[in-house]
């Protein structure tokens, strides 16, 4: 029986998503899911992941499948819960339903959101701020909001992909993407904290902490909206003169599936 | 010359804040906080809080004072900075700034603020919320409501107060406290979290995480409001029914001061 998982995450102690070999120091969330359903399947599961998440990003809503023997729900009816009790709470099961047999976690996805916060105060991030967001300074705004047409639709977005992506198919739409304030909270002598949420068909190997990075140059006045089009045509990561942004302030917060 | 400190910090990896002996494992937040100023001052410093935080507890507004040679903010003009690059990023100086020689973070304390976080889904917590969360099940918000007026006002609070406190000294008044649902997020399946604030004269220990307690048995039915009037006369935390409350769950949100 096919499984569809919803995962969310905190990412910081983890070697992200992929289960690796040789870091038994660091394990990855897959490692996690899989040692707990193996211990509720009686055997070994394979969980089948959207796509990676880096080490140290985090998830609200990523999406896996796995499949586990019929008898399982029979003896485990709450498959959530069992899920959950076995593991660690940074690691949480939203969801764990049976689904379609040819349900597919990474080849049925339609589209992804993800979110990254940009905190303009560098030398001052509450605590509990600290884990999710990129303290980079000061933004300028309107600029970044000149330069979000630039990237909306659909590209060539091999300048924004760090190696590991295919380099014959880098072309991806974004749906949509939106700079927002957020609430000040309760630090009187701060600035607010910045939103980026992009959704799109898919995404290249670090191609959101890439495109926030271009964005806080932009912000910071380094490169110009109007630079983006010559920069997407060079189609080469290595003349991107922005630094790909820290993991922390990325977050997936959902996948989207046909008939979601 | 007397500095004014304002501190925030996430508890969950420190021995509360006092300094401890014989914890070198896990150290306390005035440890922290010595051993950065101590840097900057070039000597040995003590702080003084506004009070104790316990193992696990977090601060928004934690005060503490302490002084300093006059040369030190000659030489690092801004203290909160300077302090900040010191410290791990779970404990931030929200602010430091020079005092009345004669501001005493305790005694001149004239009223605290508290929030302490229920969760109602005992099964399922978002991992960004288990740091800050009691997941104590589902609560009858009404029925806590009843309860509130019974413990508003001034009150001998000796069964509130786990054993520490001075028996002598156990009358506070509580000047607010209140119950509110908090936001449901993205979690369409979660009941909402409960947010209860408290302000006060003072608290005796553990006073709030033992009111905690009290008020979940009353939201699950098995204390009624109309008891705690008998419960507070009988002045013995033994014969309160409840536990006290997980530190987690519980933030010192401020420390009030005459002229603030």
């Amino acid at each position: 029986m096919r499984l569809r998982l919803t995962i969310a995450y905190l990412g910081t102690r983890y070697r992200g998503w992929q289960l690796q070999a040789g870091h038994p120091d660091q394990p990855s969330i897959q490692g996690k899911l899989e040692e707990a359903l193996g211990r509720l399947a009686g055997g070994p599961v394979r969980v089948f992941g959207s796509g990676r998440t880096d080490t140290g990003v985090h998830a609200e809503g990523q999406t896996a499948h796995c499949d586990i023997p019929d008898g399982c729900f029979r003896r485990v009816p709450d498959m959530r819960h069992a899920l959950n009790a076995l593991l660690p709470e940074d690691i949480r099961v939203f969801s764990a339903v049976p689904c379609a047999p040819d349900f597919h976690a990474r080849v049925s996805a339609r589209a992804k959101t993800y979110r990254y916060r940009f905190w303009q105060e560098r030398a001052f991030v509450p605590p509990w701020e600290a884990p999710f967001v990129w303290p980079c300074g000061r933004l300028d705004t309107g600029a970044m909001e000149e330069a979000l047409p630039y990237l909306r639709g659909r590209h060539d977005f091999a300048s924004l992909a760090n190696t590991g992506s295919d380099p014959a198919d880098t072309e991806r739409e974004i749906y949509r993407l939106s700079l927002s304030p957020e609430p000040a909270g309760n630090w009187p002598a701060c600035l607010p904290g910045l939103r980026l949420e992009v959704e799109g068909s898919g995404f290249l190997r670090q191609m959101v902490r890439n495109m926030a990075g271009l964005l806080a140059y932009i912000g910071q006045g380094r490169v110009a909206p109007s630079d983006i089009p010559g920069l997407l045509a060079a189609r080469k990561r290595g003349l991107l003169p922005s630094p790909t942004a820290p993991a922390r302030g990325l977050t997936l917060v959902r996948v989207l599936y046909p008939g979601d």
